[in-house]
C-alpha cells in the first residue's frame, strides 16, 4: 500500500465517503488510489470554487465532512473564497491539498508556492504529510480536527512523495469524533437568572444547525421568560416554515440592525457571537448592540446548544409550546410583470416539504423570509461568509448529501457568475437542484452602496463596474451550455408554471427570472 | 480630496491608466473615485480570476503595470492563482485590495480575513494603506515596486477609512520606475570566454519580454560561438514566425528535456532559471540538466537582457545575422477530421501579421511551434506558472493593452472553465480576442499523467474526474450566453473558414475545435 491508498482508506474507515475533486498531476497516485476505492463517491468540479463550496453545503447537511481534492497552490487559491464560507459556517470540511514531492520543493519550479500560507487565514487546522508511514494519523487527526466542535477546515497537504512511497507498516487509524462541550450548570443558572431579571433581553442562536427542536426549545425559553427570539444572520442551517417556531434573523442593514438592538439591555448568546456591522461605515457603529447591553455567552459555538437550551427551559420550568405554531399559508399570488416579491409568494405556494433553500440572491432575497413563513417546512442555508459565489456549489453540495430533498438556490445573477461551473456538476451528477437566477442585470447592493457614499449618479466608470448590462447576460444559453435545462421567464404566470415544472421532475433545472 | 481620489490621481500621475476590477461595498469610494476620472479606464471582470489574468496578460504586453480593484480577503483569494501565473511572468501589477475600515477589523466581521497572509504567497510586495496621509506615497511606491526590475506583483492593501477620510495635505507623488540593471563588464567577459571554450554550451533565455532585437542579438552570439540556443518554457513573451530567430523552448516533457540537455557541459543563464522538472516523477531528477554541467549567469531576470547580450555579441566579434531567418512558409493543409495539429497548420496559413497568440492549449498544444515557425510575425505568450484558467482573461487584457492587434486565444477546453466568464468581458468590451477552444472533452493531460502512475485503465472514478464528457459542454452556447458570437466546426475545412472568418472581422469570436 503507498501513502495514497492508506489516505483513502483511512478516509473511508472515518466515515468520510464523498470527494469533491478538481485534481492535477501532483495528485495523479491519489486518483489512481480512489479509482480502486468505488465506495468512495468522487464528484468533479470544473473550477475549484465548486469544490470547496460544494464540500460547505454537504457538511451544513449531511452533518459530517466530505473531502476535497485541489491542485497545489493556485488550485487551493480558487477554493478559498468558499472555505471562507465554510469556515463561517463552521462546517466541517476535509480539505486535500497535493505538493510536490518534498524533495523537489527546494528548485521552485513554476506551480510551487507557499501552500500553508494561503491555507492559514481559512483554515482552522493545518498540516503537511511527508511520509507515507505518517498518513494515516495524520488523515485521522484531519478529519477529528474537521469534525471537532465547532466545525472547521481542516488542510491536509499531501507531498506527492507520501502519496506515491509505499508505507512498510499501514495500520489504519480510526478516531471518535469529539462530542460537542456540555455547557457548565452554573452558566445555565446564570442565564436563567438573567431571563427572570426584568431587564429586556435577547436570546441570539447561531453557530451551527438550528434544527426544529432547537427551535422549539429556544422558543419555549423565550416564552417563559419574555426575552426576544433572534438568529444570527449567518447561521450555518436553519429550520422554517410550518410547524415550525419562526426566528428572525438579525437584519442585514445597518439601521435597520440597531434600530432591533437599541433596546435590548442584556443579550444571552447561544453558540452566537455579539453581532457587528458587515461593513463599516463613516460615522457608524460596528457593534450593533448598544454600548450600554450587557453580554452573557450560554454557548459557545461548539457546545451542546441543544442540551444547554434543555436545560435552561427545565431551569425555567418553561412550559411546552404547541407545535405548528407557523400555519401553512401564503399570500395570493400577484400578475404580470416579475419582480422578487412574487417569485418569493411563489415559493411560499409551491415548496415541496422538506426542500432545502440555499440564498444567495442578494438584493433580491431581502423579503424571502417575510413572504415563506408559512411554507412548508425546509431548511435555509445562507451565504455565511458574504464571499460571493457561494450559492451555486452550496446547492449542489447539499443535493449530494440528500439525494431524496429537493434543492432550491436561490441565486443572485452577479454572484452566480463566479461559480457558474457548478451547474455542470449538477447535470452530471444528475442533481435535484432548482436554480432561479434573480436577473436584475446589475450589483444592485452596490448600486445602493455607491448612493450611500454620496455619489448619486454613478457615471460611465462606476456603471462599467456595477451593471451587468451590455451585453446581458442569457442564463438559458450558460445553463445549456453546461447541460442544465432552463427557461427564462418574465411573468409572474410565467415563473409559477416555470417553478411548478421545475419542482414536477427530477434533476437539474433553472429559471432565469427577468426582474 | 480623500485617500480614493488621491489613490486614483496618484496611478494616474504614475502612468497606471487601466484597472482591472471586480469591487465591492468596501471599495465604494474608491469605485465613486474612478468615477469621477473617465481618464482611468475602467474593465469590469465578472470573477477576479479575470481580473488578475487580464492584468498578467496587459502588463505583458503593455510593459507597464494596470491596476487591479478586489473586494477583502475572498475577492483577493479568487483572483491568486492568475496573480501565480503574472508572478511567475515578472508580470507588473499593483494589485488593489480593499479591506473593512481599520477600526472595524478587531470585530471579526464575517468578510475579515487575513489579507495579508493570503496575498503574500503571490506577492513581491505587499502594504497596508492606513491613513489618506500616506496613500500618495504608498500608491507610488507601489507602482514602483509593480515595475521594479523585475516586474513583480504589488499588493496594496486598501483601509476604507484610508480611502473615505479626507488628506489635509494631498501632494501626489511621482516617481520613477527603476531602471534595468547593467550587467557588469567582468560578466560579459566571463561569459564570452565560456563561449570560446570549446564546451558544448547553451544560451538560455528568460526572465522578460524577448522581442525581435534581443532574439537577433543572442542568434549572433549562437552562431559566432557555436551554442546552442533555448528559451526557457516559461518566458513570458516570445517574439516568433518569419523575419524572426526561431528560438525552441526546453520541453515540458521530463524525458525530451533531460535528453535535450544532457549532452549540455555548460549553460549561460540570460534572465533564465536552471531548468527544473515541471512536477516531479518517482525515480526521476528535478533537475533537467547533468550533474556535471556548469551553470554561469550572465544577466538575472531584472537586468538589461538586450545590453548584455549586445556587448556580449560585441565581445565575440559575432557578425550580423541576415534577417528574415525564417521564411514564410506552412505546409499544406490537411482535409477531413479536424485534429490539433490541423490547426496549428491552418494557423500557419492565416495568422494576421503582428498577431498575439496566447496559450493555454495544454496537451494540444504542443506542436504548435512545429508549425508555425514559417507564420506571419507574432508574439507568443505561453501559461507561465502552470496556475489552470490563464488563457482566455490573459489575451483580454493583451488585447485591452494592444486594441490594434488580433489576439487569438489557443484554450484548452478544460482549462478554458476555470474563468469562462472572460468572455463577457471581451463582449462588454468588443475586444479583437479569436478564442480557439480545442474540445477534446478530457483533462488529457492527466489521462496520461494517471498512466504513468501505472493505472493503465481508468476506473469509474478516474473517469468521473478525468473526463469532461457526460454532459459535453457546449462552447458556443457558453459563449453566446456572454455575448459573444461563435461556431462549432469538426472538419479541417470548417475550421479553416471559421478561423478566417473570425480573422476577417473586428471582435470577439470564440470557435469550439471538436477533437
Amino acid at each position: 500500500m503507498n501513502g495514497a491508498d492508506i489516505l483513502c482508506d483511512t478516509l473511508l474507515a472515518n466515515d468520510v465517503d464523498v470527494c469533491f475533486a478538481n485534481p492535477g498531476t501532483s495528485e495523479m497516485h491519489f486518483v489512481a488510489a480512489l479509482d480502486a476505492r468505488p465506495q468512495m463517491r468522487c464528484v468533479l468540479g470544473l473550477a475549484e470554487g465548486v469544490v470547496t463550496g460544494a464540500a460547505d453545503g454537504y457538511a451544513r447537511m449531511a452533518g459530517k465532512p466530505a473531502a476535497t481534492l485541489l491542485h497545489l497552490g493556485p488550485g487551493l487559491a480558487n477554493g478559498l473564497a468558499n472555505l471562507h464560507n465554510a469556515r463561517r459556517a463552521y462546517s466541517p470540511v476535509v480539505n486535500i491539498v497535493g505538493d510536490h514531492a518534498t524533495y523537489h520543493l527546494q528548485h521552485d519550479a513554476p506551480l510551487t508556492s507557499d501552500i500553508e500560507g494561503l491555507a492559514a487565514p481559512m483554515s482552522g487546522w493545518v498540516r503537511r504529510v511527508t511520509s507515507p508511514a505518517q498518513v494515516s494519523q495524520d488523515a485521522a487527526e484531519a478529519v477529528c480536527a474537521a469534525w471537532g466542535r465547532p466545525g472547521r477546515v481542516a488542510t491536509l497537504i499531501l507531498h506527492a512523495d507520501a502519496a506515491w512511497n509505499a508505507a512498510e507498516h499501514a495500520s489504519l487509524v480510526r478516531l471518535a469524533p469529539p462530542a460537542p462541550r456540555t455547557v457548565p450548570a452554573q452558566r445555565i443558572e446564570d442565564a436563567a437568572r438573567l431571563l427572570n431579571n426584568g431587564k429586556r433581553t435577547m436570546l441570539l442562536l447561531g453557530g451551527c444547525a438550528l434544527d426544529a427542536a432547537v427551535l422549539e426549545c429556544a422558543a419555549r425559553i423565550a416564552s417563559a421568560s419574555g426575552a426576544q427570539l433572534r438568529a444570527e444572520r449567518a447561521v450555518p442551517r436553519l429550520a422554517r416554515g410550518a410547524g415550525r417556531m419562526h426566528v428572525e434573523r438579525i437584519p442585514y442593514a445597518l439601521a435597520a440592525a440597531v434600530a432591533e438592538l437599541r433596546e435590548v439591555e442584556q443579550l444571552v448568546l447561544v453558540g452566537a457571537q455579539v453581532p457587528v456591522a458587515f461593513f463599516a461605515y463613516p460615522g457608524q457603529p460596528s457593534v450593533l448592540t448598544d454600548p450600554a447591553c450587557s453580554v452573557h455567552q450560554l454557548a459557545a459555538p461548539g457546545d451542546d446548544l441543544g442540551a444547554a437550551l434543555a436545560a435552561l427551559a427545565d431551569a425555567l420550568d418553561a412550559p411546552a409550546i404547541a407545535p405548528a405554531s407557523e400555519p401553512r399559508a401564503a399570500l395570493p399570488l400577484p400578475a404580470g410583470r416579475l419582480d422578487a416579491d412574487a417569485i418569493h409568494i411563489a415559493l411560499a405556494h409551491l415548496l415541496p416539504d422538506d426542500a432545502i433553500v440555499c440564498d444567495e440572491a442578494i438584493t433580491s432575497g431581502v423579503n424571502f423570509f417575510k413572504y415563506t413563513r408559512g411554507a412548508a417546512p425546509h431548511d435555509y442555508l445562507p451565504l455565511t461568509g458574504g464571499a460571493i459565489g457561494g450559492g451555486l456549489p452550496m446547492a449542489t453540495g447539499a443535493a449530494v448529501a440528500c439525494p431524496r430533498r429537493k434543492v432550491i438556490d436561490l441565486q443572485a445573477d452577479g454572484s452566480g457568475m463566479y461559480t457558474l461551473q457548478a451547474l455542470w456538476t449538477q447535470a452530471r451528477e444528475n442533481l435535484d437542484v432548482a436554480t432561479i437566477v434573480f436577473a436584475n442585470r446589475s450589483y444592485a447592493i452596490l448600486h445602493g452602496e455607491l448612493k450611500n457614499v454620496g455619489a448619486n449618479a454613478a457615471g460611465r466608470n462606476a456603471r462599467r463596474m456595477l451593471d451587468l448590462d451590455q451585453p446581458a447576460l442569457d442564463w438559458v444559453k450558460l445553463a445549456d451550455g453546461m447541460g442544465v435545462e432552463a427557461r427564462r421567464v418574465e411573468t409572474v404566470e410565467g415563473f409559477f408554471r416555470a417553478l411548478q415544472y421545475a419542482l414536477s421532475r427530477r434533476g437539474p433545472f433553472l429559471i432565469e427570472a427577468v426582474l
